[in-house]
């Protein structure tokens, strides 16, 4: 039987490209994996039980898959997502695969297709394309082999050469699956990253009595500025001390703000008492990328920004089922005007490290590869979301290369819940990287050692340098 | 002599993509025309008269040509454009002719070449360039066939293998042409789309009299709202009956609004007294979108918007030679914002649909394939006017694939006045869409069996489905 | 010792495209060089003094260089950029230059790399790659070389094959280089290019007094409106005595205005006491926009737009080392609005010749073709500094040439204060369009005749007539 996915998979068809192409993946396939940014659940490796079902695994909670369903008139109640009133939804996790299997044609020349096909193969060893005829021996074999002791979180962290991963924990979060681990003896490496929306952001539920938390959590008078800053400083200790290197802000917008230090208490003050309005709440959330970014230059956690996405864009879904069912859409950010603030602050600091992301392509070449290609504080996060994918890394790597260099790039990020993706996005990535310096080298662009070198870098060595880990 | 045009014309110059190309193109070329969308006049098909001389029937009407022309100084009266105040212009269609030829080479590198001389080769049967020293020639050649019985329009229309072409007609149009055509008895399946500019918008020329006529057509009392909306539903309910599947919108943007009954009651009131200033003329056109697609909801026709052209940019020119004279361009296009009332009314309607289209080519990745991505309700257009040409289609499915698929795309529209160039454009996009999948299997991201499958959903299959033809 | 540079660099690896874009450069190759915009020191021309050592030659001046090199941590003093303060800078140039070759493989896959390799190679005779272990012995060949007569810049200029170049000077320049030019006999053709910001930008440093001035040297009254078009045409009849055939419009935006006399004048006024306001300086600008364009379309001097970029985003920097250090960020930029009332104005005349340039790649298809295929004044420049590169300019044609063509556009401009990368700059955009053409030979879109004459005309011809040389 033909595998599933071909050894030269996104390689050029023939030629010069192919051949070195292929030489410059041989040199990276089987490096670690560095995953500095993710969303998989501490849980899994703290307490290192089984996966549950094939579609609770890789169907429920995957967005991509949701959303393209859903568009094709798929109810997500038959893909096993439960509403919030918790009124009916399919729970069998066989019939949710077979639906799945059904509209499979629907990802033709998706990533997700990549992936999966990638997971099918190489993880569970299937070699027949998923079918409606096929879907049910597909599923009795991922649900036999999910039961082995070697399909456990643990065994798999292992066996996909994972050297460090980090998750994601709002500020509030008492890690206690990272101190689990970490009481655990396991050898593997699982960090944690900081995520303050909860207690930066104005209009996030529970605002006020998220900071009343941050308050009692942190032993600081979070009713007043200073006690408020001063919470922020330790918790981000106490992410440091569970092996966090970096933060992660996903704002609506990249706007930042540079307040005198009376003008941000006073904001502070407004919003604390509730007399703030919208164009405060606004102010305050870009006040805070500041406040954050001078904290990271003082304790050396990385900072990521993530703008640009509109959240839960469809209130009818939102209200039934809540976040994160593929709702999310992108808009236009502006980069050049909104970072200024914050650029006039600290953006010459060369021990700071500020990546940046973005879900509007057109910012690669006019706003991200410029500013990221002169002011030491910045890099360029990799391709994502909607865009971590062949074309789009294609077109990152075609519209920020010739201004900012491959050096201000922080190789790959797969910034997944998928755990069993993990391999098959890091796989895509390296090999859309060695395609495009293959393309380079047959140009003449660049030498075939440099383009090796460079293979290591981005598949590898960058994002260990870029995310201090 | 050598052909004009090549048999692998947009074919990749070698190796597998040349070849998987071929095969996939083998395998659509023949397939019925489905042309969903257009501008031909019902007239031609439903009188059968032979076409004006070459240049009245390929220049003269042509926004393409002009444009290209006028660019580099050509005046429009000598090409033939009557002015609106009757002063003189060329009405010789030779030297119209001749000065085209003369200016041919203007258009190396756009689609007006290719499709020109797939007019010329495969419908004249001319096979030398067109230049000023064969313009005579190939003058003499089309007129002699003009006159005869094979080059009449229905001829025409069942050689081009025409199954099914949609004309645009306006809401007040009694559709006369297409009474005739379907009292005629001819086999051809022509059918209208319903395009309400003139009694939708506030700034259409003779807004307030177009509505009286709307209400006389109808037999309901367009001066209050309920009436009007009445007259809509039955202007729809009469284009249904000669054929029409779809309703084409126009709007500058694609701003809607969802106002309650009352709300736009009242706004239409103040609009029909005359009383209200741009922001609610605006105000009500982004209403009439979101009434619109309740109404194709309810009676099942489907939604096209077109947003985004700023039509008749320079004034002297729409003062001198009136619309469509090439002086329409394109401007940024937001739709996320814009299209969020109109979604929250029935973006989650599984039978409703909407085909989007766009001339800012920024949202297709941003925007367009992630909201047609997941609401139910929504489908993209193909590339569009400037952007129906290889790069442009290329781009279209290098930046929508990977988020919106195939399936939540339409397939290909014409879009077209031009008659005798309705093959070469769905051959050019035919072609354009084998090459992409070629690259896709090359690449190992397709099998060669879903290629085959695929190159004839986009090419025939999904315009039937999407335009429900 | 193999070549640095490759005779195939930037074609495809093998087949027919590479043969075909080899054919294509060897007709092109030997072509002399049309420079109608640069920034080169005319004092150059006119002295013919030995070049200073090699880091003064290529690194110090360098803004590509700066740039990256900053953003990866080296502080510019160490590059030996001069503090305005005088404060310490590194006179070195060996340790300058040994500074950049430990860096240099930060500019992989960048356009620098591509140039710098081009001039090492082809200019100074080097056959291995620069790095820290050659660094010196580089330094030293260049150094040499450079005190050879056959290096001064006379010697290069004709060895550059250069059959005319332009450079900039402001409106209050005496043009003193460009006289000792003439009145040197020798037969080097330097133009010089009308550069009127101090004078038309309200905020320009010294504006009030750089008026004052421009009255002193026309002798007209500056003090009013029709004093002040006056100087205007004084200075650009002056301009014109020693060759200048364009002038040159570095606008923040590209928004023009199209004022009455009268509204012009009395805002004028207003500038001139000194009591406008920010939005009145705007509109004054964009005024003078319109203004220059009347001028143009009088005198014949063909108008060059740049618009768009955000000049010293960093304050800091601005502050220590002044202008033109790296920190100029593109912004979003629009055309269709901006440009309207100028259009309105002149866009239809035939005998006048506007060039538009960008940064925001977005308004290529969307704005930039459509606007220049159709308004006769219109045309497009090419892929401007950030976009000066292979990407850069495949994306130019890949995304203008289907709706303006290639005769909207005008060749090439190398842009650039490094005199002697020139060849190379010229060189890079001769090949990548020569492989654009080859693609659409390969892919039947273009005949081979064809594409001959066009790889000449956009080598060559085309800037001479669009600049009027």
């Amino acid at each position: 039987m033909a595998a599933l996915t071909d050894p030269d998979l996104l390689f050029a068809a023939e030629g010069r490209q192919l051949s070195l192409a292929r030489a410059l993946y041989a040199g990276v396939k089987d490096l670690p994996i560095v995953s500095p940014h993710g969303h998989t659940d501490p849980r899994w490796y703290a307490l290192d039980e089984p996966f549950p079902d094939p579609a609770q695994l890789l169907i429920v909670p995957d967005h991509y898959i949701l959303r393209m369903l859903f568009s094709q008139g798929v109810r997500l109640e038959e893909l096993g997502v439960a509403t919030l009133d918790g009124s009916l939804a399919e729970t069998d996790g066989r019939a949710i695969w077979r639906r799945f299997a059904a509209h499979y044609y629907l990802f033709r020349g998706t990533p997700t297709r990549l992936w999966l096909d990638h997971v099918l193969e190489h993880l569970f060893g299937i070699a027949e394309p998923l079918t409606t005829a096929t879907a049910d021996r597909c599923y009795d074999t991922i649900a036999t082999l999910l039961q082995r002791d070697d399909y456990r979180p643990r065994a798999l962290f292992e066996r996909f050469n994972i050297e460090v991963i980090a998750t994601t924990e709002g500020a509030l979060d008492d890690l206690e699956w990272h101190r689990t681990i970490r009481d655990s003896g396991w050898s593997g490496r699982v960090v944690t990253a900081y995520r303050p929306d909860a207690v930066v952001d104005p209009d996030f539920e529970g605002f006020a009595s998220n900071l009343d938390r941050l308050g009692e959590i942190t032993g600081c008078d979070t009713g007043n500025w200073a006690g408020y800053i001063e919470a922020h400083r330790k918790r981000r200790a106490y992410f440091k001390a569970f092996g966090a290197t970096s933060s992660d802000h996903g704002h609506p917008t990249a706007e930042t703000a540079n307040l005198s230090d009376a003008a941000a208490e006073e904001l502070f003050n407004r919003i604390r008492r509730g007399s703030e309005d919208g164009r405060e709440r606004k102010l305050f959330r870009a006040q805070m990328l500041t406040e954050m970014a001078k904290m990271s230059r003082d304790d050396g956690l990385v900072m990521q920004i993530h703008p640009g996405s509109w959240r839960n864009h469809s209130p009818s879904v939102f209200r039934k089922f809540g976040r994160d069912k593929g709702f999310d859409i992108p808009t236009r950010t502006d980069y050049v005007t909104a970072l200024k603030p914050l650029l006039d602050c600290v953006g010459l600091e060369r021990d700071l490290a500020i990546i940046l992301f973005t879900l509007d392509e057109t910012s690669y070449a006019r706003e991200l590869a410029p500013l990221a290609g002169v002011y030491p504080a910045l890099k360029l996060g990799p391709a994502w979301w909607f865009h971590d994918s062949p074309e789009g890394m294609r077109r990152f790597r075609e519209m920020t290369t010739e201004t900012a260099g491959f050096y201000n790039t922080v190789g790959f990020n797969d910034d997944t819940r998928a755990f069993p993706s993990i391999p098959a996005r890091h796989d895509v990535a390296r090999r859309v990287d060695c395609a495009f310096l293959a393309r380079l080298v047959a140009e003449h662009r660049l030498r075939e050692d440099e383009a090796h070198e460079l293979a290591g870098e981005l598949a590898y060595t960058l994002a260990k340098k870029a995310y201090r880990l």
